[in-house]
């Protein structure tokens, strides 16, 4: 795969490195460390959870794609496809009890030949599996009945240890627990018991292992969520103890709100533990990152870059996710394009003269920070990020050499048209 | 079943009469002709769609509900214990290709004995059925692919003629049609194509029928849905012809939309054909109806009412449906605390002394215009409700008839734990 | 007054007594103790802000109305008016600078003669005072400016002296602080500037006063506010201390929040300090309580009923507080509206029986738990609040009685059509 | 001026020149006809409109802004330096009666000298004015009372009047009338009585002039709006004739609407008569075009471009105006960066090639249809702006060369810090 990569980057270099040399040199004469850009943007790496290479579905209903993988290796397989095409997907993110791994010694040694990691783990307890003794229906870590939390509880132990075989470090609990009725649940009962397990659950982790509470305000519940925004997630973090953080995933949120904001304040207090990309324009969308409010992604980086330049409260390192569901497209070239527009951002977000916007805000000049912004923003990075995939080998154009490659016809002869991962 | 409801109710008697007596008294004090506003309860009739009966599900999964019905004849079955129990459940509303009837014949003698009639038909183009040739992935009526059209036009023609056979005298369009990316379709051409599809199914309706377009802003297209508001479906029902109207889904509306508006709008435009009852917080919930907004559902009523009164523009009497999806109710509870949701509603808005209203309104008197309504509103409208039921021969108190005569554990005793109704 | 409203309720007493016997004999035979809920009524204090007598306005103009009050003391006699036609409203909450009592002792002996105590004081920062040394246009406690910053905070200070001497024990900080467009401010400094401010003043204040910390998601700013949520609101509570609590106002959140979530929260961390009661559809709308959500404003009664009587983190007693804009209304109706809503909200919480609930929960009889809010929601209770009312020796019908004695006509042949009261 | 600004332009011509000679080969390069691209962009002109050169305010206060023009003439001096600087702000859009011209002839020849036109005209019935008969507190054209409808109707033909003998050829009508209560008014009468006075203002026209509907979903009103929505405005205009058509400000919109998908709608169906540019985060915020949801911008403007090539239903030249409120910036910055977002956005939106796109869509080819709208909007289409702005003889960098001139500090200097313009 890299030697034909290789050969079809080929013949995109000399308008590359035209490209590239211009945006280069114009930067340079701003003053911009072009060559440290280019070297951040390489090693960015964002983890692609096991899910992801099956097509997604809404409660309407479900369109197959050909070729879906349909286990935990080919899953792999197709992630390091993703990760030799960009060159920053170097990180898989497993969804326990969908993709158990049968020999945990296998499973890394075939990730590792594709030079990918094992990220955050994730655990489920937002459906009932076959055979399970007590159900999920209403809620699981926040349940009233002891036994359903007890299920919950050893469930998520589980996950660590599965997780700790394959190399990860942390666990990312999202929890579907809450209510759709006005009184169907007390707010204070499911949060004390979720609390309560969240602790439980923290105690129990190796010393060096980290816990990411994701929050969201509402689906498949639709009146309350335990953990509903990022202010319950930041409590319940504080009272589970220092590893313990919160996740920001981009699609969870309430009409308007300002993410940016919280991304900043969170990395502030240094309890900003991971970030699960993905657009919408309504709710919970989960499309391609970056398809509907590029901006908005553009000024969350800038708070995650210099909330990393910055980090007075010993924010540990993000756990990056692409969290989308691929129910239209191609789901390898979803993913790819998905961290394009990461990458994208991020190279825009690099481009602030922070310096220079600190000035002007202390001088409340408002247009002038808006022109640093919009003129980081408004620059073609994209030869920087060719750039960076380039210089690691991956492809310049990911998804045209994805195309030229044949990939998609490929796994279709070999696995099937019909075939569906598991997983939702 | 007659027999044990009138059984149970001798035992409520006596409560009742004593608040239905004291409430009809302080209301003929008021001026209000009580038996007129019981006697416009009893006879209000909502449909009940075919797939209600069953468990529903979100995307991120479905917990089953013990004696779900799972073939048509089972589904009526229920509506008919529902219409027994409430007496406003009287029409069931089938969706194909889900519930296609055998013998039709035989169906409707059945439903016939349970007095249900056949309402609106729902047709089904947003799945894909086992064997089909061509895919409604990327849309139906507005593919850009002809075969597509012709194919969900064609679903369309056959879903009138079922219906027909049935007695039924309209069908429901509702599409979900768009695209969930930027760019992915044309607005222009798929309102085009949606427009001329729609006119051909009108064309080969009998001559009595009406075809109710109803419109949603998103779900399970996440960026443009063809028919995304009222104004869009009211474009196209003038387009189709007289007997083409728009259909409001409670639940179909972006955040803080003042549909009561939107009501009162297409009543007095005479193109208001359906209306699908159920509640909701953040998007197309589906929950009970009146369970979240039960001061918004009367405001409606109060349109509703109005409009029926005043009926200047020859709006056709309207298709009632309950639209709600039962994913952790019984799904009969469900039901039919939707039901007494509506009628309480309804009971109260028909409480508001309209001329006393206008008098207000004409003065700009907005304290006495919100304290009418808020009366109306605060009064305890279900002695109302409950005598209209007791007039049908239905129960006094629906849901605790349905748990003394243990419908829910007879059912499973007789159709299993386990069985799925047909549908989503 | 008294009298005069002793003999109009004298005509209305009859009806009133058979509608309260009727519901108390019905709430007796279900077990509740129908005496402590009228009592619970009758002593339910809420504070009338002193801007609040006169009419609001929008950006787009200002309809004034007859008969406003122009200075602090004519809005004393207002609210004292208020309070003697619904018993309700027992306390007054200045705006400083708009309300600076020039005599402490004299304004104090005023509202006593009234029967009105001194409730929270309100600081304001949010607007420009002629002769301002510098400029709160970019912020204040929030500003890059420490000259701006001191002024903000020496302004929070002196409206603690002043409600010193009035016998207030809180002070209410609602920050118009954040900025309108992306890069305008920075996230951290603006948090840590607004942090260490809140400090200073928070240490300045006598030993036994309290802080409330208001938060409010957008407007006046409309990218970024500083204090957008309860979750940094109860970030700053807890970093100023342990008399630093969050004030909840029902308009300041974003579309579709649960908002009776966020006060179940609060109130079980002991961290609720205030609220203000308003309603809206669609942002900080500021109209009448209960004209839009009343189902809404039962849930979070019923939340603060729980609350308050499982105080098991020390919650102070809460400081209740109108926030309305009476833009349309006459401010002493408007307000009327929304003291009998109020009560109305709080008695139908007071007829839910917690201990059904909490069993029906732990059943998981979602049925029912639905069933217990909603009985108790469509209960007709304002015989109870109406008997509250009348042996407080207020107005069995507020509004009504305030018309009939002729209230407005006889402020307006006082203080003459076009006088506008200080504020905004 | 001119001169100044060439010297000015003179500095930056050679990075100018490289970077738009690099791109303009690039695009040339994959068959893009720049000149035109150019040509189109130097010749679109927005309207300003005539409150637009103060600062604005919120309803909780104003915070001045040095050398304000404080009557007409200096408004059209301000838009002179606007458009000289610019070379697109080449029409003024009058507000009356907050700018109503003493001698027309004198006005009109002013700001031909500017070489600046004069566009729709704006009436104001949300206010009313100092000796108003009667009040518009409660709707004009929607009014209950025919005194009331008759003044807001005169008031209409009057600014018609006023724009004719300025060269105008159309007016906006955007009306505040609603409620903010249920209950205050009827939506059915609201909405005839709105009818039946459009019809006459339309009426009165002179044959050569158009009429737009402006829609807005709430705000001042806060519970409903007659013109809530492009439905009701489409609607209206269709009633009032051919030459009445819908306008669309981008701040007047629900959460998260589909606002392109409206635009194509309306041009699909000729019905699209203007458009008010500025950016918006949660609710009508007017802040600068592009600074919040630039991508939004570009989608709109694809669909307008899209619609001004394929005008096949006889839409007329759309009226552009900016209808910002310039509360924290200089007015003419925020002007001159809300000039340049537009023509950012047109300019990425001409990139697009409709041929592939259409083919993409065409294919169901997703992926590619996104890759299509990415590239051209991701492409930095700065140097095609400054191009087109250095042809006309405007500023390559408007904001850079006001500050250089000093514009501003010689405003203040002859105007002084304190002055007002008319209008809000």
């Amino acid at each position: 795969m890299k030697e034909q990569i290789q050969s079809i980057n080929k013949k995109q270099e000399q308008r590359h490195k035209s490209d590239f040399g211009h945006l280069a040199s114009q930067l340079a004469a701003r003053g911009h460390a072009v060559e440290k850009t280019v070297a951040a943007l390489a090693s960015f790496q964002v983890a692609i959870p096991s899910w992801a290479l099956g097509a997604g579905g809404t409660r309407f209903g479900r369109f197959g794609y050909g070729g879906e993988p349909s286990n935990l290796e080919e899953k792999i397989e197709d992630v390091g496809t993703v990760h030799a095409l960009t060159g920053s997907a170097g990180a898989i993110s497993l969804h326990i009890p969908w993709d158990i791994p049968g020999d945990a010694q296998e499973v890394k040694e075939l990730a590792a030949s594709k030079n990918i990691v094992f990220d955050a783990v994730n655990s489920n307890t937002f459906q009932d599996q076959p055979g399970q003794p007590v159900s999920y229906k209403f809620g699981s870590l926040c349940n009233e009945s002891k036994a359903v939390r007890e299920l919950a509880i050893e469930h998520n132990k589980e996950v660590v240890r599965i997780g700790e075989a394959l190399g990860s470090k942390s666990i990312t609990v999202w929890l579907a627990d809450g209510s759709s009725f006005p009184g169907q649940a007390s707010f204070r009962r499911s949060l004390a018991h979720t609390s309560a397990s969240l602790k439980e659950i923290y105690a129990d982790m190796p010393g060096d292992w980290s816990m990411f509470i994701e929050y969201k305000p509402y689906e498949p519940n639709f009146y309350h969520m335990v953990v509903q925004d990022w202010g319950t997630s930041f409590l319940l973090a504080n009272e589970c103890g220092e590893r313990a953080y919160t996740l920001v995933d981009l699609g969870h949120h309430l009409p308007n709100t300002n993410i940016e904001n919280i991304v900043a304040t969170l990395m502030y207090k240094g309890k900003l533990g991971g970030f699960h990309f993905n657009d919408s324009k309504f709710g919970d969308d989960d499309l391609t990152v970056g398809c509907i409010k590029p901006y908005q992604l553009f000024l969350i980086f800038n708070e995650l870059v210099f909330g990393m330049q910055n980090n007075t409260a010993d924010n540990p390192p993000l756990a990056w996710m692409i969290d989308a569901s691929h129910n239209l497209k191609d789901p390898m070239e979803d993913l790819m394009q998905s961290l394009d527009a990461i990458l994208v951002a991020y190279a825009q977000a690099l481009l602030i003269d922070q310096n220079e916007l600190k000035a002007a805000q202390m001088e409340h000049d408002v247009t002038r920070c808006q022109e640093i912004l919009q003129a980081a923003f408004r620059t073609d990075v994209r030869p920087l990020v060719r750039e960076a995939r380039r210089r690691s080998g991956a492809a310049i154009s990911p998804i045209s050499a994805y195309r030229q490659m044949g990939i998609r016809e490929k796994l279709i002869a070999k696995r099937g048209e019909n075939v569906q991962a598991t997983g939702l």
